[in-house]
């Protein structure tokens, strides 16, 4: 045996390494040039995030939540007839009272999510929490909510986004204000790319801008709330109070159990700020040493902004009385936009215009890592439901940027339809946001306490207390949700969830089934006698039969020769030719094949040969000549992949297709002029 | 060696024979359905056509042209203000006088193709009948002429028919009538089908058809000759009398140059009726024996039916002074409809309305026949081309039904495009239709001169008169039709011809490239010492990898088993495993994967072992798993296929996959609970 173990029998070298990097290239040229230099799977540690990236990279979700949950509250109260000035009181409590009562329920969950990042530094996304604590079950519902919801927030951020850039001037002169559709499916696109190109690089190119949406938007705050004070002007008349007939309709609701009602509604809808709270705890692994530590302290900086700017706006909407509903025919004017028009100023060229579109499009690209947060987070935890084999184990392949690409490509995917689906209207998205958010809140936080009751480490009963009050609060979010958007979406949420789940137990089936078929675990291999016999399969005899018949010689000392005879006239000729350059080793077979067909006789025979012994293969060699120009392969006939494709579902048999190059790249070719048949495999 | 000489080389035996014919049926039974049985081999005679049945097959062409050729006669004297009524008598002399010289024409072409039928009893079409006389380059062009002219045929007898079909009230009932391109490309793809189906069984079909149509239109010219003097009523009103204004213009053109330009226009539309002529001489192979006279005197049956239809409706189309032109912004009524409309009566129900009927669905039914015609002849040139090597050689493959299927198929996509491009627009493809069919005459009758100017047989000088009166005559008309159709759209048939021969050059020397490259002649085979060197990709260690170490260990003395190492972890297992249950035979190389890729590794070392020995072959072999279900694949990486599409390019290295079938159909699976590893390829 000829072994040269040296070659073979160690780690990569660095001429090696070298070349491996090189060929890395040369095998995917266009990928390289897509998605840049591939990363060593040393290199993970490098990737990981310090706060300042950490904070846009994890908690842009939560905090551009702020460029629609307000809006949202508008919406239910306005459609309630509160729009009108008579009520202006009413409607500025209203919304100030539930922005409030969602920043307390944000520090609920965020002091309960605070525990959960220590209690999992590697990663204490509801799937695994609830997967160690509470079982399976329960963990495949938090794992389809999670996933869900992340494909929500992508197709939610981005037809934000998308309505906020197209709500300028600018978006007219350009003719794109009604295109929501397509420009939304242009950012979705863009951010796949990204995230295929790395985490990192798209963390430090979208840091940026999450630090200019917070500080545009306190400035904006400030100056709607002090600049009147201090002299600065405010546009009224850039904000909306107009709205059509239709929705004119008195405030019936504003008595007794319809008020509740109408109370539930908004809050329901505006707890769609508290989407991405659960990101930073998912994502630990991807932060800097100490990791649980600098998680958590980014946890607390984003609730604190976010806490900010949601008040803040809220503050400054019912303070010009904002109404937020479609307007003359035209799509609603987004709340974000009617207030920077206000106190900036949305027309001429000047500071204040300046001001004006950069907090558009500050607000239009925190909404867009806002997606990226998803994009984050979605192939991470398809990663972790993956490795327990409830999805395709596509999902859990590092790609060579270190990302999870299969699960960005059909998060952007899944995202795409959506869109399409609801039109890009950030109303109609809205509606299927929280259930399935407060879902995956509910099952975490109730794990934690079945956690601390199992664990009892010291002063459990404190942080069993607190998750528990979290997990009451969040249970009870969720009624009121799973209630009160119920028609407008939230069955179509509960639906997928339940097939998803489904979808989880039948992949688990499957993968299950395999391992146990496929164990070696207590079994013994088969060690009876084997042979093989090589039917190497010949059209006619020309140059390129030759390296193939050497081949199918070396394979087996049982190696025969087939011709499939469609014309006799041809069988005589390959019989003299064969006598006269081959001879008696193979030995050549002739098949008659009545019916003109390639395949049956092929396949008749084969049966004949398999039968000779036991335990015996039968290898079909097909020689094929590799034209020198692609569309050459056009001018013959397709028979060897016909055969190969029904060969390939019968036992026992194996295909080997032995390939003569016809521009001598295998250094065999050697043109002579003169005669011979041409016919190809087989 | 071990040889079963007797079950290998010999004849099918009965038995044998019997499960090739089921087993072509288990192979596909889809195209049994649709195609029915097989034809063997042998059986070729049997579905040779007595002239009753090669009368319609291959003279339908011909005769079915009356339903156009006055028309557009018509068509170009109307367009020229002929159509009114002070002009009736030159409007009637200049149609009977074209209609006239055209029977005269096809008097002379069909005495010139009766010698052919007689010289080339194998087929004399024009493409063999110019290569053997006049050489390869002329032959090019008729064969070119007449591909393009078949393809041509199929979309202008389709269109006529469909013409005639939706011109009857009952298609305006249906609301069809200004349908025609999907119900033309409904009757190609029914033609495609039926061809498929085998030649026989689709003549007997249409037979039928045509001998109604002669019947019916025979009696329709009888009566409307006839009839006033019998006292049978003929419905005037059935007659398109009236042309919109931007037709009314005074005939400017009855005097002098012009009206011969006028006549000589008039003319080259009208020889659209001798198409089809050719068809009786290139198919006499398909006639019965004596196969030469059958074919003579089919010819002159056609031809005597072909002159008498073609009179006869010239005649009363003029007697009813018909005119062709559209109407109220509708398209123009067809001739045949106003005929069968006033002689026999398009209202009510009852005896006049159903010869009316019958009348135009025969019609319809003798054009699809005409189409049916080029359907034979198409593929049957596409053979004699393809085995010259000047289109691909699939076009000479016979199907089971004993039919050139591919040139079937080919056609039928053709003539759809036709269609498509052309609106099924009888008035826009006529033009493309004569230049092509003269070529091939004036091809045709002047390779006969020059045959008996070489063989001079006994009467050779009066053989080359009538064959060199033929050619005189056609190429003069081959002039008038490629000057005055040149911008109607004979321009573009010059260019498909010119395109279609390059075409036929440049596979033609791909062929001829390929038979130098492959040719044994004087040449010796490769004798040098050769080793071969498998590699047997192992992901993971379970039951699947077995047969394929079975397997990879007897191909060769020199066999080893590579991993690539994605994570290090998995490696220390897998060499646990290994020499636990393999040992040391194949030893196992580890191949560490810097960047996670499968294929980069495996190039590297296949590169380094392909150096190892001089002329020395790599087999890779793939294990990989079957799935039970389908759906179960999209569960796994298809670095498999991956790879394999990577090696394929690499000249000395071989691929073999060894599937492992889950359902344990190749009797090894052997299903255990346990733990394993469940990795596929690779």
């Amino acid at each position: 045996m000829l072994i040269n173990r040296n070659a073979t029998d160690e780690s990569a070298s660095p001429p090696r390494r070298k070349r491996l990097k090189g060929l890395h290239h040369d095998v995917t040229p266009i990928r390289r040039l897509l998605f840049g230099q591939p990363i060593e799977t040393g290199r993970h540690e490098d990737s990981l995030l310090p706060k300042s990236v950490a904070l846009p990279v994890f908690a842009s979700d939560a905090i551009s939540s702020v460029a629609y949950a307000t809006q949202q509250i508008l919406l239910v109260l306005g459609g309630a007839g509160l729009w009108m000035m008579q009520f202006a009181d009413t409607y500025r409590n209203l919304t100030l009272g539930i922005t409030a009562a969602i920043v307390l329920l944000l520090a609920i969950v965020v002091s309960s999510y605070w525990q959960t990042i220590f209690a999992y530094p590697k990663g204490g996304g509801s799937y695994i929490v609830t997967r160690d604590n509470l079982g399976v079950t329960f963990s495949l519902i938090a794992g389809a909510a999670l996933l869900i919801g992340y494909v929500v927030t992508v197709a939610v951020s981005i037809a934000s986004g998308v309505q906020n850039l197209l709500s300028t001037p600018v978006a007219a002169t350009l003719n794109i204000a009604d295109k929501p559709v397509p420009v939304a499916i242009f950012f979705i696109a863009l951010l796949t790319f990204a995230n295929l190109r790395g985490l990192k690089e798209s963390g430090l190119l979208f840091a940026t801008f999450t630090y200019l949406f917070v500080a545009v938007a306190g400035l904006m705050i400030l100056l709607g709330i002090a600049g009147p004070y201090l002299g600065w002007e405010v546009y009224e008349e850039a904000v909306n109070r107009t709205v059509p007939s239709e929705a004119r309709h008195p405030a019936q609701a504003l008595a007794g159990v319809a008020l509740i009602g109408l109370t539930l509604k908004a809050f329901a809808t505006g707890c769609s700020a508290m989407t991405g709270t659960e990101a930073v705890a998912d994502g630990v692994p991807a932060f800097r040493h100490p990791q649980p530590l600098n998680a958590a302290l980014t946890l607390f900086m984003m609730a604190g902004i976010l806490a900010f700017l949601f008040l803040g706006i809220s503050w400054l909407a019912t303070d010009l009385h904002v109404v937020y509903w479609e307007h003359e025919g035209k799509a609603a004017k987004p709340v974000i936009d009617q207030l920077s028009g206000a106190i900036f100023g949305k027309h001429g060229v000047g500071l204040r215009s300046g001001l004006y579109y950069l907090m558009q499009f500050s607000t239009a690209a925190v909404l867009f890592l806002a997606a990226n947060t998803a994009f984050a987070d979605f192939p991470r935890l398809s990663y972790f439901m993956s490795r327990d084999r409830f999805l395709p184990r596509q999902l859990a392949n590092l790609g060579d940027k270190m990302v999870y690409s299969n699960g960005i490509v059909l998060l952007g995917a899944l995202a795409v339809v959506l869109i399409v689906a609801f039109d890009a209207s950030v109303d109609e998205l809205i509606p299927l946001y929280a259930f399935g958010v407060f879902t995956a809140f509910t099952m975490s936080q109730s794990s934690m306490v079945a956690r601390w009751f199992k664990l009892k480490t010291r002063g459990w009963y404190i942080k069993a207390a607190i998750n528990g009050f979290g997990a009451v609060c969040t249970g009870l979010v969720l009624l009121i949700v799973g209630y009160e958007k119920f028609l407008d979406g939230a069955w179509l949420v509960m639906l997928a969830m339940v097939l998803v789940v489904l979808m989880f137990r039948v992949i688990n089936a499957h993968y299950e089934d395999l391992r146990a078929r496929l164990t070696i675990i207590g079994w013994k291999p088969d060690t009876r006698a084997f042979s093989n016999t090589v039917l190497l399969l010949v059209p006619s005899l020309h140059k390129g039969i030759f390296p193939a018949l050497r081949y199918a010689r070396s394979l087996s000392p049982d190696c025969r020769a087939v011709h499939i005879e469609i014309d006799p006239a041809d069988t005589a000729r390959l019989r003299r030719e064969w006598d006269e350059y081959v001879g008696e080793d193979p030995p050549l077979v002739i098949l008659p094949s009545t019916y003109r067909s390639i395949i049956a006789p092929v396949l008749v025979y084969l049966d004949e040969v398999q039968k000779e012994r036991e335990n015996h293969t039968v290898t079909v060699v097909l020689p094929e000549f590799v034209s020198r120009k692609g569309w050459h392969s056009l001018l013959h006939n397709k028979n060897g992949l016909l055969l190969r494709y029904y060969l390939l579902n019968k036992p026992g048999v194996i295909v080997s297709n032995v390939r003569y190059f016809l521009d001598g790249r295998d250094g065999s070719a050697n043109v002579q002029a003169g005669e011979a048949q041409e016919e190809e495999t087989p």
